[in-house]
């Protein structure tokens, strides 16, 4: 089963793709993982865009059967509300367009199911991930590649 | 000239479809105003799907030069905040995908434009555009496509 995470954000779009394993107690696989940015001389339609693109493109490649995305319920403000969620709908359209199964899994479901604990920080949820995946690239180069891996591994062991 | 109003919103979406007269002094003329419902017993992203598909034929119908979407500021609420952003991402990506300039109109801009005061009601908005534009149908039936076509006539009048 593959599964893809997704970190929405508009500036940057983190994915990790992630294949479970058929046998019980053997690590996950990533499959692909990075970041997708987009300009901000770029209009926000065409940003979102080149989000739908690149992701359609993924989606072509893995062939996911399951989508997890982070659902986050708290915004410092409504001006990160409003790019996240636009650059989410995208994201949902181009989930529904193939008719994957989507997961929304909050920053608080991921700490509690990787960690075990739901005030766990960053570092600890990474190192989680690096125990739990295989990765194919040495290092996970930015925060919104580490949450889209987590929020990924996170789905595959709730469901 | 074809505009074509968006009032983007996840269970409504209105929308108007308005040709500029050529003649100064005359008025536009309505070619297509309605509101698109989705069921809150679909998921988001079949909700969205259905917006993008219908939003797409309208366009790919009336091939509108620009479309003026809503630009909201301000929300009673984060929950109300995402689906409208969500909606908004797709259909800034409708027009992207087909390269049409888009242009976001606030509410303050429609009521300045059309009513000439900022404090205007959504009557005085509504039956503004009634003067200004020959409407297809006698009653123009949700607030969300009132709300679209003034949107419409905002932008064809701002540029």
């Amino acid at each position: 089963m593959i599964i893809m995470g997704i970190d929405p954000g508009l500036a940057r779009l983190g994915y990790g793709v992630i294949r479970k394993p058929k046998v019980k107690g053997e690590k996950f696989k990533a499959l692909d993982y990075d970041c997708i940015e987009t300009s901000p001389d770029l209009s926000v339609g065409e940003r979102l865009k080149k989000i739908s693109d690149e992701v359609e493109n993924l989606i072509k490649k893995y062939k996911p059967e399951l989508i997890c995305v982070e659902n986050i319920y708290f915004f410092k403000n409504l001006k990160t509300a409003m790019p996240v969620s636009q650059a989410k709908g995208v994201i949902l359209l181009a989930a529904a367009k193939k008719k994957i199964r989507v997961l929304e899994v909050s920053p608080l479901e991921v700490k509690m199911t990787l960690v075990g604990y739901g005030r766990a920080d960053k570092k600890q949820v990474q190192k989680m991930v690096e125990r739990l995946v295989v990765l194919t690239k040495k290092t996970i180069k930015l925060d919104d590649t580490a949450d889209a891996l987590g929020n990924a591994v996170c789905g595959a062991l709730k469901g």
